[in-house]
């Protein structure tokens, strides 16, 4: 079979046939909570510390999955094994996990069982597109800070990863007036870096490794290795709130996400950071990396 | 045909084949701008405002529709005119629409295209459940203010009718621990009452009807009714950020909203609205709304 | 003698003369410093460092008490010995200081005197009725965040003990329509935790401790004894603002405090604390404390 | 009898027997929901409005007082007709009704009972002292903005007329630092002009009246009155936020509170308002008030 | 004589010897009030309210100017007369005035006379250079609001103006990444639209022009005339704070300032305001203000 | 010859020829970028870390300066030498940098070249006043908290030193209505204490000294200098907010600045800091700063 396989709601369907109601309440009110992990050389990475966050995610959001956390990691496994084979050689796969509360009972034509929402939950995957980030590596990443400032935790909690997420599509259309491949980095209220859409973002001056606080953001599984790894190359790591005047001063910065786990950022709305090039100190880290999951990181995107 | 008929992406299809591919962005982003409208007697009310608003949060969101306002409007009229023709003659149908930007290409397998979205358009109906709704006519809804905040415009933009809103999800698990049958009205991060879920929330004290601003709120069609019906029972309707106390000690609160129109709000937090029970000015406001669309809209509701 | 005594404006009293005049600033303004301490097997805990945060709050408020730290100390020991007599065995009393800055000279019909406030300064006991907190120690504790938020120390320093608290009799209307025993957690106007009306409230993950930060709480002696008590069990003490996602998702949570010195926190908004039950590095706290003061506290209250 | 009555919940005793218990709630937690009402030629003034105002304040605080409306203002009367008698021709009084949950069952002892509090309700007077607000009618008041800041109504409602109060008594503290007669002028957080501790402050340029709006003050019964008197002294009133700018650069700005009704202000922070010396509009509305309460007010205060 | 004229301290001098020295506190310190006038064939326009203006600037600043305003005005007068000499008959001239609190007497090396500072007053003009805003009144100005925010009226006041600008060089320094001719409108704190650099912002909705709250904003001369005039085109003018939902949604938008009085503004991040280009609405307000100061306002910028 | 120099722009002029035209950047929007730098015993101290400072600024302010860090260093170097000589043998330099984007060419009618802005750079040192902070060493320092708060970080970064202080000026006329010789402390808007006007502020208590976290202030050299030498005497070091309730009861207060290196604070608000007399760590830390720097600094300014 040449088609991926998608979990949804207990069974294995080709990804073709995985598709939602349009009453699910992940459509309706992008009640939907969700991780995402990656496999190194065809092994999922982490893929337990993931499945843990996205249960105590349903936790805060009151949302009792119908399958363990132990099904849910079995089910991922089983998953990617299946996607896996579809894979070429070089290639590894971005493995997607979201959970919504159900159907919207009144939509559906159902209004009167309100009270018994069955959980949706699917497992996808995807080949990494390597080639996507590769400009990341070479020219190094180009922030933006729109005026669009992130959600507060008091409104909606950025620790539990979530796909209500318009104020990122419309913080995009902002950044990328200034750069068509810009990324936003978003402000909190007040006026300390937090995060990007899809990676946590760190500065580097001289051997501290600075994050924001784990207040503000999703503390990334990827930064967690970053925060883990810095030892390792001489390095410490602290978690303090910062500015932009920070990041323009600093002598590098770096996005670490799951994806392509840690590129350089180059430039802060149009401004050199450092001196504008990837620095040597994203170089050691990517290296430690490297090591760690047994593959060269940067090799495979750079193929 | 006894199935009602959803418009997908240029089609009109048997509601049961009228899915979301888990790609589309409406899922991953919750990137989804949405109207509520409904059908009096079987002629839908305001289509044509709930469509140049649905327009305007396009706009703002920067997602360009494949069809003209005018096209979805006639698309609208179609589809009432179908699923109507399912309805026993007292029933009315709810009418949705929602838009997302179209599918997440990286997911998709498709990358490489992220510039050429196609945006995904829907438009549904369902038979309005006038039992949900009855004990509101009957007793009076009960709001709860949870500890949650409304997300602030420069966040995330309210006048944009949108479906980020798993706040709304936390807000509800919180304020269902007080009354299973709560709804949330949740404050702005300066206290000020906003909005419900689903409703606008007004108080009346003697014969002045006061709204939040419109500033953290979506102004809806109905919250423009009671305005524009105001003068007609003898009352001033202005515009002004109140807070809990102003509730607990107005003469009366409503809710109005596309499905229901107008309900009494008889308490907050467990404490009593005036003498906590559906007022006169509320049965005034009520029987001009019915004479508006004419028919009797508590009636159809009590039914 | 069957009655206690009271230390009130330079006499011991028996409890029931004890009265303040009605135009007192204590009770007009709400004007009033105060500190609770307690006796542990009939000696009173640390005595002095309670006396002396009571100097600093009345140094903050710019009131000249008419005794001196040494003096209220002295007072003290002799109303605890007094008072003593008139226990069970098994009983321990509560101490209360308070100081007010003395008469609303206007109210009290001698308005010209203006300038010449004498302060009120009141030392009472009571015996700790351990009856009350009994279902602490074998259910736990439930907390419920109100949608009011503490005052700011900008407005009112929380670091200075006081009585101008109608705001935590508010919360308590609040939170007790979730739950009639719930105890409630006030966010700060940025939503991270802060405290509770009696109690300072930490979490616990893994071997960490973690207390809301000083900025928004009175710093209690008995946060002070944990952190004290922490390297003793082998835990760490930190001080950071954290969030009720972070309550949610800890391993278990502890209000500590004067009278119980430290009840497990096992239910959050109706959510379950780790397992929801009282966990054992709770135990292994209470243990430590217990040979600290020389008595087994639980026994206590459980007797 | 010489000495003035005091209503304590249910008696009238001569005034130097009515105190309250050490454990009264209104001294415990500042738990006190309080009125200022005053008489003209011995006739008490809007004394309804007053009482109601109470009861409003009451319902928001959750709290049951034991007596009515109708019997507060019956209890009132009574005692306004009796403590007048006390009088001499040219004096008035002040009337204060406060109000309490009743005591703290754990301090008093009766800590089983804690279900079962029975709210304390005062009524007592005092000869308004018209000497000392001589000085505001000949030199105009000198406000000052001190760095604390009003508690914001999320927080602490400042429309629930309260004796949680200790900020106003810091406040003084530093804004004597500038002016041993300096009256607090609190801003918000925001940085809005409030109210003082005990009066409203308003600003006139030309013929308009300016308001701080009713969301952050307590809407006095006295600003009520400058309200309704405004259009016939040929002025216009109205409610909207402003800053220090405003009042520094108005031509007039006014302090009105029940006991002396309405004092100029002549400066603030040490800077002239206007010319720095009270107004023609002060006098015009001054002549006004007098003639509504038939007598002359500033006479009776400079007498 | 050739040279414009320039008043500093008391003396016309010729423009280029018209120096400040480094030392004073307007360079130190950015301690400057300013104003900016222009004439209408070659008339100055409201120069008298202008000049009242920038003294209740300097009252609110704390500083005495050595001149009356009604010398500040004739020295104005003289001004104007002298470089009009100057001008070709279609030019017209900016009038700048600006004063300062003087020298810094530390750097300057007189420290012991600090308490005797001098303010430096300073007028002077040069020809409107047209050409400039010729491409605001064909295409129309396109706003961008960058994530720097406006300084809020508690830190710095807006109303008051001055010349601690830094945040707008910033600002535009953000903005002119996404355009060269980019002008920087900045929100507020609370993500409020405010104003931009040089000139007032208005949308249009309807007949409805709207001005943001004059809380946060310099209120023009400019945008005063654009208030009086609403009228005389059947317009309403409301002063309301709104949001960047509301630009892109409205009809028109219009800059107002004194070097160019009217131009509309087409564009906001990249957006379309309206059909994109200049309304009808700004058409017929220019024309009433052309009639106003008798002259065509638009023919003299596009000449 | 006996007149001090300054370097302008690429020349050393004699001072009462230093100059700046009406149109510079610095003068028009307060624009500027600096330093303040001193010499000990006609030594310059950290030159090159001012320097560096100084091109963090220009970097994040987006003014590409003419000259190199080097030659801004040398430059400086051979002004203090020529300056040094007129000093008598006990006195030594203050030595200041600044920067200012160049002139507007609008009103220096050039308007057209608006792209070619040259930036204006300048040098000068003045002989330091000892005299005038003879009284800090003898009485102490009496800080101020006005009701004016700083400016946050996402309206102007005070990480970036600059010269838009109209604030500070407004709010050292509010302290001084408290005492003529107060120096102004300002609160940020959540009431954490940041910076003085011209110096750091730390408190201490046991062997700890508290500086406020980063965010909101200017990292001082000299700041840097007590962190530094902190261990030396036996003392911590931190970095945390912390608000006047702090100060109030800290054992000893400090302003840290480049002119006067450490002066102790003793009072704030009117009340006295620990005893309210310089205290036995000052004594300590101001002997190790004069061991590092090799001249007895307090000698010097009590001389």
């Amino acid at each position: 079979m040449s088609e991926p396989l998608v979990y949804l709601n207990g069974s294995f369907l080709p990804a073709a046939q995985a598709k939602l109601n349009i009453y699910d309440l992940g459509i309706v009110l992008g009640a939907t909570l969700t991780e995402m992990t990656r496999s190194f050389c065809h092994r999922p990475y982490r893929a337990q510390e993931h499945v843990q966050r996205l249960y105590r995610s349903l936790k805060f959001a009151g949302i009792q999955p119908p399958i363990s956390a132990q099904e849910m990691l079995e089910h991922t496994l089983n998953l990617v094994q299946a996607n896996t084979a579809l894979l070429r050689p070089h290639e590894d796969l971005g493995i997607v996990h979201f959970v919504t509360p159900g159907e919207n009972a009144l939509y559906a034509g159902s209004a009167g069982a309100a009270g018994a929402l069955s959980p949706t939950v699917c497992i996808h995957s995807f080949p990494l597109r390597f080639e996507l980030w590769r400009h990341l590596f070479t020219e190094g990443a180009h922030v933006v800070t729109p005026s669009i400032r992130h959600i507060p935790p008091q409104c909606l909690e950025p620790k539990m990863k979530n796909r209500s997420r318009l104020h990122w599509w419309l913080a995009d259309r902002q950044s990328q007036q200034v750069d068509p491949r810009a990324i936003s980095l978003l402000l909190d209220l007040e006026g300390n870096v937090t995060e990007c859409a899809g990676s946590n973002f760190v500065i580097v001056r001289g051997n501290r490794i600075t994050s924001p606080s784990r207040r503000n953001i999703l503390w990334g599984e990827s930064l967690e290795t970053v925060r883990l790894l810095a030892a390792e190359i001489g390095m410490e790591f602290e978690e303090r709130d910062f500015q932009p005047y920070d990041v323009v001063n600093a002598d590098e910065a770096w996005l670490t996400t799951t994806p392509y786990c840690l590129a350089p950022c180059t430039r802060i709305n149009g401004v050199a950071i450092g001196d504008g090039r990837p620095g040597p100190r994203h170089a050691a880290m990517l290296k430690a990396w490297s090591a760690l999951v047994g593959m060269d990181i940067e090799a495979q995107i750079l193929a």
